[in-house]
């Protein structure tokens, strides 16, 4: 397969998307888009002789040390899957769904979406700074501002605490927009297709019992701010 | 561990809820309902010495000839995920998004969410009957009642299509559910703490330019009907 330049993606034999690729995606800054709307990562580690597949809030952090740029997860120290994980190779697949494709045959249903799909080592992350960096991250990933109004972790909470660096070199990316694509004789046949938008909606705050409001600008915010709604760039008007 | 009854989950030495227990379900209609509102699984496989997770559309059959019930992916018989996934162990993860929490430590931050996790063995579906009930359920989880309203699957198509089939016997399910839970001196020492609930919404569909009105009524029920928004248990009122 030809290595795209260091501004696309790389897909090596890992990750070239295979099927359907007319739906790769092969723009780096895309990728760096979806892993910014994503909010849950499903990392996949081989645990003896089957994979194990498990959901986990994620951050990237494109100035990471790794070649280009750092995914992190974290857990518990004492999580099993975290051990297994640490030095084999991962694989990390981030899916935001956009909409149902609801063709004039079932052969033809689809899904809109984008998927990133990144193969990596995982390294646990050692240095004190880079940790703090990451664990940072994800919270600022959830609510963008949110960690420079935290305490700092303690040094128990970041005993406790293991975080996996994957770098995102090798990342591949798919996506899907737009109605249906028929058989000519489904069309000619009459009958409806079309596809259903889905979007992911934050709600308003809701603040704990024991808290003191008023609710901070950057929750505020991050809820005023929803990722917008996909506009597939073949939808009818 | 403890095996449960066939009216709970099933969790084996593969599927046992190691970190947070409190957070485990053992309620087996707690399991169908997620894979009942969750449109997206996320399948693990063993490609070499490395995991690839693949996003993927699905279908669950309680009544399915499998131990548990027997969920359902499809794909081209030319994927190779398909052929490497055929006759191994996999897993497929299905992760609902129902909330942020925002705690008063980074610590504490956390997700709502629904998450399923099924480890078993991959299945070629060889059975014509079977395959087609699989393929229809696929589209009927998307629009419930849809498959009924379609042209069969021509042999082309059916050729084209290869069906996996994995036991639901083997599930593990996480849940989390309402408010941060902060450390005490945190709580104490004031500032705002919430959780910000996630939802998923279905926006009415956009009919195709070449296909012929009104939306029929199981598309307009779809999106009327989108799944509720998860009320956390403890969630203040």
């Amino acid at each position: 397969m030809t290595t795209l330049s260091p501004a696309g993606l790389s897909p090596t034999e890992r990750t070239t998307v295979r099927r359907g690729r007319n739906r790769a995606v092969t723009d780096r800054d895309a990728l760096h888009d979806l892993l910014a709307d994503g909010l849950v990562a499903h990392l996949g580690v081989v645990v003896g002789d089957h994979p194990v597949v498990l959901p986990s809030a994620y951050a990237v952090d494109l100035d990471g040390p790794d070649d280009g740029g750092t995914l992190y997860v974290h857990g518990s120290v004492a999580a099993r899957w975290l051990t297994t994980a640490t030095d084999t190779t991962v694989c990390v697949t981030v899916t935001e769904l956009d909409g149902l494709v609801l063709a004039r045959s079932g052969f033809h249903h689809s899904m809109n979406y984008r998927s990133a799909v990144v193969i990596g080592r995982a390294r646990l992350v050692v240095d004190d700074a880079e940790r703090v960096r990451a664990l940072d991250a994800i919270v600022d990933h959830l609510a963008p501002g949110r960690s420079a109004t935290l305490r700092p972790a303690t040094r128990k909470e970041l005993a406790a605490t293991a975080v996996l660096a994957v770098p995102l070199r090798e990342a591949s990316m798919k996506a899907r927009a737009g109605g249906p694509v028929d058989e000519e004789a489904d069309v000619a046949a009459g009958g409806w297709a079309g596809h259903v938008p889905v979007r992911r909606v934050l709600d308003p705050a809701v603040t704990a019992p024991d808290a003191v409001g008023p609710v901070p600008a950057h929750v505020v915010d991050r809820v005023a701010t929803p990722p917008a709604p996909q506009q597939p760039a073949d939808a009818p008007a």
